[in-house]
């Protein structure tokens, strides 16, 4: 059988990165990168300047339609590939990222009437300026003990769709009222390829608070929320979702056109950017976590069985893999906190010996790898950013405990990378304490390809060999796996994600065994690490400081 | 009458600075400064080269001769004072900065006998080899109940006397043997002076345990510290104490030779050089505290009452002004603390700032100053180096709470400033609580010159207004008190403390008040500040964290 190819496409937050894979061997032929033209956007609204509030974050949709046909037109130049022999394309996307459309599908910030209004455009996942309405959603949903809370380890994140859209209510309502739906951008730009909408469960479920069992919570519990919330299932949200594996269609028509491909390529329900890691990393199997380390870490692993983690991000059945529940959890600080270090605290004269060659970045790598476990005499919690799991707290900050008048920056930078490894055992064990064993980790996304003492600390303090991803677009790898499975083995691609990957998925990955010795002075610092966990866990006192910074008194 | 004229002598770690001064009206005819030539001995011995082991630190007592001559020439050189004129010479010394002699005041270590061995030569302040002898002294003190040990907050200084020769009977019971005396290297300048030793009230009290109405330890628990040293006091170690402003004798003929004096020039008693500023900035009353300033912080004041403050490092009859009982307590970090900032934690484009005109110090705090209180959400507990007062701790360790990805270097060193401010809050408030009440407070040295934001947050934090002492050589000036008091007024000084200070000191303090707005705001976070305080102070964390370091298990 002739060879046949798929895209996979991986929409992330400043750019996007496409891959076309062949689907019998996993051949990347060809891999392209374009850069959104309005890229994130948090000062003004871009054609009228309008002046945003702080803390909002928007993205111009049309920046995905722009990416989406340069990164096509790109793959399919450098490539000797006929557009006959393109079956599938797989989107992941950044979530929650969401935006009010028309039954059409036409974002309302293409309208004249609403361009000038900042809740018609996307709001990008890190867009914080609907706390409030997470605090409601939230305290709502405790004191009527609403039944999905637990699956979200307690609590849910302002960067969610509900609060999303309760701000756009609260202080849009002509927004509101106007939108006939609000959407994933993920869903968004499937429903631009097949003409309808088909939501992923992945999306869904870990943003949107649906199950493939409760559903989405109640209509009460809506009302109370806001009365006008109370239809909004149905009336503004489409509750026909898509578990991931699913093909949502195929290409439609004008899109054939404008992408220069055929009508007979198969469109895979989207899934969560970090989410699709796993599915590139090649796994397909419980007892595996997957970390996806970029400036933030996402912990992923799958289980048979659907457990209620206190702590974690969230639990969704068919939500990485079909058939499995999929667990999410994360650390909102990874490689933030490291380029903080760098920013703030790398000193003149190890900057000085950075090169274009040998990054700062290794230079004080480097110095640290030659300290002994403990010998830089401190210990860190790593909420520079807040703490996303266990404690669910994003105004908990950061803390460094042992200085002397003999410590130096590379103690500190070792004492940083000591605490992300600390912060994920923190969440395996709530995983293990909870009933989901895990054996080894894999980790991918740039920190954990730069930072090989990193990956041996994470070995070393978890206990648990590291085995590092070598892939190049582990994410697009990972939708690409999804386009196949959408084209089906008929049509030269594959029935299942297993099989796909089999197939599709090969690398030799990097493993990062435990040193035994390191493990057990780890084993000791982590008991230290532990106790300021649980003590600054529950004080006031970073709280007090927060309000002090404020101008409020405690 | 005539102008007269006295030296006063202060010798530092690294140097000592000679004023020669008018006791008619304080003017400074002629200052010099001298240096060591053999500096700090830590790695050496002189001639014999024989290495020292780990946290040894020696001088030459050799150098201290040297920089007197040094120093007495080059201010008669530059001046036209007739040596007929001069009267006095008063002297400051480190503390506790120890040797052994012959009966004739020769140091063991010019004999060729003894040179080769380290414990021949002056033990400095800081050298820090005798931690185990100063456990045992307090140990079996605790045991025993000895009343000597609420005169020093409840435990004494490895950098004291007693450990220091009792590391000297445990390591080299020759050198004991061999010594007629150990004696403070003050009180041996005075001996070498004068001819006999006349020991200094303020040494003997604040580092020899020696008090005027208890005396010294007893026979009976000193035996029990070890046999040998029953009968230390007398045998080895003087029992006549000479207070503060009395005069140890006149110049021998062979020193006002060497010197190019008189003999009739009275030499005082020496003084510790930190409790010389107090003299030197004018201060003979109680209610106000003088802060010495330099690397390490040293907090003094007077009172009419012997109170036992928990946790000071010490309260000694006659130990700084005659007539009142002097108080000492400190931090051991001061200047230390911003040094290690700027050296490990200042950034590249700070530095780049920084030019020949503007140190990096200047940058940092300019920075800094742009703040508002609160501002950077920080406390730092001031521990680089331990805590001296009020938990004595040496092995309690640094702490940074509350980073966020938006901390910046200037947060991080104004957090710094702060915890010095907050640290001396604490000993402040130990005083207050014992009934020693404090309404202002004096500050000299290095680091209260230069850094004025630094003032201002110690006004601010303690709610005291706080006055920089401006005259140069505030020490210096302390010992020339001291000086023109041993000449007396027949003699052209002065027959009290208080008569020659209201003469020779004069200087406008730069006074930095307290900012009532800012201060509402630090009452807010010294609450912060003691939680963790008390919460460090007694947890072992930091205890476990150096444990670990020194590769023992917890």
């Amino acid at each position: 059988m002739k060879d046949k190819y798929v895209f996979g496409i991986d929409f992330g937050t400043e750019s996007a990165r496409g891959v076309l894979v062949s689907t019998k061997s996993g051949e990347v032929i060809a891999s392209a990168v374009s850069y959104y033209p309005h890229g994130v956007i948090t000062e003004r609204l871009p054609e009228s300047g309008e002046l945003l509030e702080p803390n909002w974050v928007l993205q111009h949709p049309g920046d995905y339609l722009y990416v989406l046909k340069d990164i096509a037109k790109q793959c399919l130049k450098g490539s000797k590939v006929n557009v006959q022999d393109v079956i599938g394309i797989g989107i992941d996307f950044t979530a929650s990222t969401i935006l009010p459309i028309f039954k059409s599908g036409v974002p309302l910030c293409f309208d004249q009437k609403y361009k000038k209004n900042p809740h018609s455009w996307v709001k990008l996942w890190k867009h914080h300026a609907a706390h409030k309405q997470a605090q409601l959603i939230n305290k709502v949903a405790l004191e009527r003990n609403e039944p999905f809370l637990r699956r979200y380890g307690g609590e849910i994140s302002e960067e969610w769709m509900l609060p999303k859209i309760l701000q756009i209510l609260h202080e849009s309502p002509e927004i509101y009222d106007a939108a006939d739906k609000f959407i994933e951008a993920g869903d968004w730009i499937v429903m631009q390829l097949v003409g309808e909408e088909k939501r992923s469960s992945c999306m869904a479920g870990y943003k949107g608070l649906w199950s493939k069992h409760e559903g989405f919570p109640s209509k009460e519990y809506l009302k109370f929320v806001h009365p006008r919330f109370e239809n909004l299932i149905g009336e503004k949200l489409s509750d026909n979702i898509y578990p991931i594996g699913s093909r949502a269609g195929f290409l439609s028509r004008k899109m054939a056109l404008e992408l220069g491909l055929t009508e007979s390529v198969a469109v895979s329900v989207a899934i969560i950017d970090a989410h699709a890691s796993l599915l590139g990393a090649g796994i397909n199997k419980p007892r595996t976590m997957v970390m996806a380390m970029g400036t933030s870490i996402c912990h992923m692993c799958v289980d048979k069985r659907e457990i209620f983690v206190p702590g974690i991000s969230g639990v969704v059945e068919d939500g990485i893999l079909p058939g499995y529940f999929g667990y999410e959890a994360g650390q909102s600080a990874g490689g933030d906190l490291l380029s903080w270090f760098v920013k703030n605290g790398a000193p003149a004269h190890l900057m000085r010996e950075a090169t274009s060659e040998k990054s700062i970045y290794c230079v004080l790598e480097e110095e640290a790898s030659r300290l002994r476990p403990g010998e830089n005499g401190l210990i860190a919690l790593d909420w520079w950013n807040g703490n996303r799991s266990v404690l669910k707290d994003p105004n908990l900050t950061g803390l460094i405990v042992g200085f002397t008048l003999q410590t130096k920056p590379e103690h500190i930078y070792r004492a940083l990378m000591e605490s992300l490894g600390f912060g994920t055992k923190k969440i395996l064990n709530a995983f293990v304490e909870n009933g989901i064993n895990i054996d080894e980790i894999y980790a991918c996304g740039g920190l954990a390809e730069k930072n090989r003492l990193l990956m041996q600390l994470l070995a070393d303090i978890t206990g648990k060999n590291v085995h590092v991803v070598t892939l190049p677009h582990t994410c697009a790898m990972g939708a690409a796996v999804l386009a196949a499975v959408a084209a089906g083995k008929t049509r030269g691609g594959w029935d299942t994600i297993e099989e796909a990957q089999r197939h599709m998925i090969h690398y030799e990955p990097i493993v990062y065994e435990v040193n035994e010795e390191n493990r057990k002075i780890y084993d000791q610092l982590f008991i230290q690490y532990e106790f300021l966990y649980d003590y600054f866990g529950r004080a006031k006192l970073m709280k007090n400081l927060l309000s002090i910074k404020n101008e409020e008194f405690v």
